[in-house]
């Protein structure tokens, strides 16, 4: 066998291109989108026989779409007329009327059935939604039994750098998603891992589990993710604000406290949740008011569906003075100035305030977007377990 | 407070649709892909000013690209002629000659810097690739530290379904992706938890560990996943056949053992990789002959990069007499007759043969592809630590 190795080096050489699956398609050898130093950017598309192409954001705030120009060989292209402040952004592109994800950009996120790409721009909170040179916590994707849903379904844990190592128990905070959302929601959508990583590096977050569960109680785990198969998701889902999420939130809290070196009290205990995972976060935390002592609406729905009858709807005004007489530690209310549910929000805030229970108010420009969801993040966590 | 809940109910109910995040666009109100009773599929494309639709993938076997026609309402379809095997398919769209992801289908795989969507055909082996009704293993991504690469770096770890009850020790597969692949690939791509979960769901495995190594040596994670932040993936990366994956390969054997319940000697270890990963796969099992007892190599690459002068391709003989010596449990050597290592893995069998070193070669159909490294991986599983 002497020499065999080297003697087929060159041959072997010649070949490494190859070397990755035999490619259904070729891509594209140019790159888009281009983030410059000065933080505009630049998007390409190779098209020679389009007639127009334009890319839609959230960072046009509201101009609709903006047009490339098409220069040589069909590449069209379009920079921002001015730097975009640090934020991760979504778009795609517009192909003579048709919606086009990004053919150089690989990073895309779905939210519910809709996929667009992202990019981000660092400094400000851009870098709290990007990986840094800090310590990692670890992510994990498991399944635990709800015995009061008949059911193993699937969940989403982070557990902070350090956790592996050593014998510390840890607080543990609960983050939950909207309606059309999932176990992964927080975790794409939301940059959760980046966000906790980052803040816990900084100092300013206190290392914790966050753990984020599936609010849709008919359903044992995010679409593709269980036996039902890489089925279209859909937005609209029964079992979601009956009470079915209330009621079987226990199992939940006694799998993880089983699970994880936890602070299994209350003071250990955080639940936020955005749209209707604030639905959740608000009722959970009444229901239980023995169980947390942080509660987070992050541009909550405030009112069950219309017909739900669970008893966890009922006597509400008895139940939440019981939690504020409990006095938990924080009590968060979040919403944009545009959000559609600004006026329930407000509405329940007035009730707060005629009762004279105590809440932290914090308002945002903009309305019910996940740019907003991941700045109430930023903004809670590090008001957690001090 | 009184009423207050009941007395917002119809404004609320009112509003549901839109609790998700307002929408950067609306999604399109059909279903594609189809997969019809019979194995046959329909897909479909809304695009009324096109002038040609055609969907291209690896269902159609060679044929290039099928031509969508055009019905109402400017609605695509095409529905295979006969019935598909059961297994993984890729596919997109060619809208006037422009690739486009399925806009009605959120499951995509990334290959490198391609993306293309999925779909399974159930029955067989794509009962294998599905998640079903069985109990699940864990899956986390985390970080470890590599002193010989001098870098923390990120890793997948499989856990069986059982794992974290109970004080049982289990066996360690160590799964290695290829060239342009990263820590993601075999979960991804590879459907490794899907398979993990099946296998041993059916008795037909053995419940063991499955952990999947970035083996690009200057890499700390995947794409994304690190400070290099959401950049466009490469084909070549520099340290990926010079030796380092080999020689550093004792750091993530160590950081495994130290932190899982691992049966930590050489019959509880196996490791195998596809093309660049059963390179790695052949080197560093045969670098370090009292580790592995088991050995795959699929679709292989043999020979390190030309001018690479590791320690590692020194005296590859004498120590690949050594590690046979030592009498291997499996040595397996699997490859698809079209692949283009096929002659490079025929050329090492023949010298294995003359040597008298024992394997078991395995001969697909095809080449150099995702759909053979499943196979082999459903193939190779249940032969391990019997």
């Amino acid at each position: 066998m002497k020499n065999f190795l080297l003697a087929m080096a060159t041959a072997w050489l010649a070949l490494a291109p190859a070397v990755a699956q035999q490619a259904l398609w070729g891509g594209q050898d140019i790159v888009s989108p281009e983030i410059h130093a000065d933080g505009t950017v630049t998007f390409r598309f190779l098209a020679p026989k389009a007639v127009k192409v334009e890319v839609m954001g959230d960072f046009l705030s509201g101009e609709g779409a903006a047009a490339l120009k098409e220069g040589k060989d069909g590449l069209w292209e379009y920079t921002t007329p001015a730097p975009l402040a640090p934020e991760l952004y979504s778009y795609a592109f517009i192909v003579d009327g048709l919606k086009c994800i990004d053919p150089n950009n690989v990073f895309i996120n779905r939210d519910v059935a809709s996929l667009t790409n992202i990019f981000i721009i660092r400094g400000g909170r851009g870098d709290l939604y990007s990986v840094n040179d800090v310590p990692h916590g670890s992510l994990t994707r498991r399944w635990y039994d709800s015995p009061t849903l008949g059911m193993t379904r699937r969940i989403t844990v982070y557990t902070p750098p350090g956790y592996e190592k050593g014998g510390q128990r840890y607080p543990v905070f609960y983050l939950l998603h909207g309606m059309g959302g999932d176990e992964e929601a927080w975790i794409t959508l939301g940059r959760t891992v980046q966000i906790l990583d980052n803040l816990i590096a900084r100092g300013l977050a206190r290392p914790m589990i966050v753990v984020m569960t599936n609010g849709n109680a008919a359903q044992e785990a995010a679409p593709g993710e269980s036996s039902l198969g890489l089925y279209k998701p859909g937005m609209r889902l029964p079992k979601t604000m009956d009470g079915s999420m209330e009621s079987s939130f226990p199992d939940v809290i006694r799998f993880i406290d089983a699970s994880y070196r936890t602070i299994a009290g209350k003071s250990g205990r955080a639940i936020a949740g955005l749209s209707m995972g604030g639905f959740h976060s608000l009722h959970i935390s009444k229901e239980y008011p023995d169980r947390f002592d942080y509660v987070g609406l992050f541009s909550a729905a405030i009112l069950p569906n219309e017909g739900a009858e669970s008893p966890a709807y009922s006597n509400t005004d008895e139940k939440l003075k019981a939690q504020f007489n409990k006095k938990p530690r924080l009590y968060w209310i979040a919403i944009g100035k545009t959000d559609f549910l600004y006026k329930a929000n407000e509405d329940f805030r007035k009730k707060l305030d005629a009762a004279g229970y105590p809440y932290t108010y914090y308002e945002s420009e903009e309305g019910h977007i996940w740019k907003n969801w991941r700045i109430y993040l930023t903004e809670f966590v590090p008001m957690l377990f001090k």
